[in-house]
């Protein structure tokens, strides 16, 4: 477990504020970015949307790139993500990806148990190339204080697509599959982890200077399937793509009642949803973590008081070092562009103030 | 709050086993019950449902009863729950209620704020009297050791049928909602409260020995949301149901990083999903409430040898007194009905063994 120790490195002073708020350093105000701060919410977006379908924008760095800066601008965040989705390595896996209207759909997935072997892991570089672009063409246009964010899947959340062929409400034949077929799913989770970390290698390389990996549906297992298909997974993909000055953000959602165990994967920084408070996710895994997080985004529908307490409330719990502002989920396509960037401007000013008085 | 710290009544020594672990005193065998233990898993169930649509079951108390009582001799469970469903209630308020293969649809419900004026609270005993009638017919069939379980969902799981027209992936509409018209809100969860509290009383007044309230929904609720929308009006509700001797069980399902505050609603039994360990539970809790739980349904899809292997580490999280063994959801239509039958005897082997040993 040593080697997952995050351990800060020496961070130059004029270090972008997301990075320093990832290696605990103290900061001058706290970061915020915002999952989905890229999306169907913003004019803007829909705007290039009009002209491309999802999966086009994902697979044209041109497009890609473009929605990724526009939230930069328009709402003055602290860090850009990646413009693409979770989906994407696995089309590189040999599987075919749709997304009509009702979400996602995977139609040549894992049904069987002998379906493991046909997933292919090709190196990244050959098979996802354009996203590699697309981080280049975007971290050559943003300015140095704003890190680019790359992502990827955990094991677990691609191997539910896969197997459910699509989002599901209980991940009933992704978990029946761990059950049924225990060395097949390990089949299929080994190759996963070859494969995403190979693609986030690859971001990296392209000029991500974070990595975040969403393990969105992580919260089905109990807390026995999570310790064996959740961090013991993540914790090897978290290995192979360490890097020094990359911090490693993890976001298990729903793992609240075992956040000692999402620690466990060796991240730099935890991902919260808003059902833990962070002062009870700071006291499960203590000081050795940045903590990430975690403003419910159906709050951003609220009124405009509603949502500045909450941010308040959130400032409060979060303490003084190693929080970066966030959402607790992905922004839903009803909210306000004017709530996200008054919340934006809100968290900054309002977290200057409590860094410069020291609580 | 002292009126409603939970006190065990003096309970005869020949009480029903179920009942005496609602209380906490000392059993032969901890009960086990099964959430949804009546549906479609079962063929005896689903040659029942071959001749009605699943409305007319609940609708038809004689049908209702058939269905009730079928796992009772099938499975050796130690209570039946009445065969309804929680849109019922509903219903009676003036909403159309409609369950098509997709899940069920609200057509008329609370889509903006003025609808919640069109509510209406008749007495149960009026537009409802048919479940009255399913629970004189069942408890006249079940053996004296046998309670039956009544049941009615809580407080923000009705109101989020109403708001979202069916089920919902985030709770966007209800959330928005609630933020938007917090006053509107509290006269749908005011509505709610009474309708739901008279239905209890009248399922106790015909037989029912328990009562279930289901929050099926609450993990969607950060919390400070839970606390004024989940804890304060269940708490209101089990306030208006509590008699001598009745157990009130609350379920909230999702609520594990705030169960301190399903704990406030009063309930004297808390229902635990798969994710918080009931030794967690019991940490968080104390000792003056039974816990209900917690196997995950999908784990009955799996080989046997598994099965046992997970009830024993509940039983053995549970610890002697105040357990009642169920699942931490409803049994899915895939469950080979030989597991359970398996599980329940398990439980009643394993947990015998432990209670003689005393531990």
């Amino acid at each position: 477990m040593q080697d997952l120790k995050p351990t800060p490195p020496d961070l130059p002073p004029d270090a972008p504020t997301f990075l320093r708020a990832c290696w605990r350093q103290p900061v001058d105000h706290t970061p915020v970015w915002l999952m989905r701060q890229a999306g169907r919410y913003l004019p803007e977006y829909r705007a290039v949307r009009q002209k491309a379908d999802f999966l086009t924008m994902c697979h044209r760095p041109e497009l890609a790139c473009e929605v990724t800066l526009q939230p930069i601008e328009l709402l003055g965040v602290d860090a850009a993500i990646l413009f693409s989705d979770l989906l994407i390595p696995l089309e590189a896996m040999g599987v075919t990806v749709k997304f009509p209207e009702g979400g996602p759909e995977i139609t040549n997935g894992v049904t069987k148990a002998d379906d493991v072997h046909r997933l292919q892991t090709p190196p990244a570089k050959d098979t996802l190339g354009y996203v590699a672009e697309a981080c280049r063409l975007i971290t050559a246009a943003l300015p140095a204080r704003i890190p680019l964010i790359g992502f990827a899947g955990a094991p677990f959340t691609l191997a539910s697509y896969l197997v459910e062929g699509g989002g599901s409400k209980n991940y009933q034949k992704t978990k029946a599959f761990l059950y049924q077929h225990p060395k097949e799913a390990e089949v299929m989770f080994d190759k996963l982890v070859d494969m995403v970390a190979d693609f986030l290698n690859m971001q990296i390389d392209a000029g991500c200077r974070a990595v975040q990996i969403f393990d969105s549906w992580a919260g089905a297992l109990d807390p026995q399937d999570y310790e064996r298909w959740g961090t013991q997974y993540t914790r090897r993909l978290v290995q192979k793509v360490r890097r020094p000055g990359v911090p490693v953000i993890v976001f298990a959602k729903g793992t609240g009642t075992y956040f000692d165990r999402v620690a466990a994967s060796g991240a730099d920084v935890l991902g919260v949803d808003w059902t833990l408070p962070l002062d009870a996710a700071r006291g499960i895994v203590g000081p050795d973590f940045a903590l990430q997080g975690n403003m419910d985004p159906i709050r951003l529908l609220c009124p405009w008081e509603h949502i500045r307490a909450t941010a308040d409330r959130i400032l409060d719990a979060a303490g003084p070092l190693g929080h970066v502002f966030n959402l607790g989920h992905g922004l839903v396509p009803q909210t306000p562009p004017d709530h996200v960037k008054r919340l934006v401007a809100h968290v900054h000013e309002a977290s200057a103030a409590r860094h410069r008085a020291g609580i």
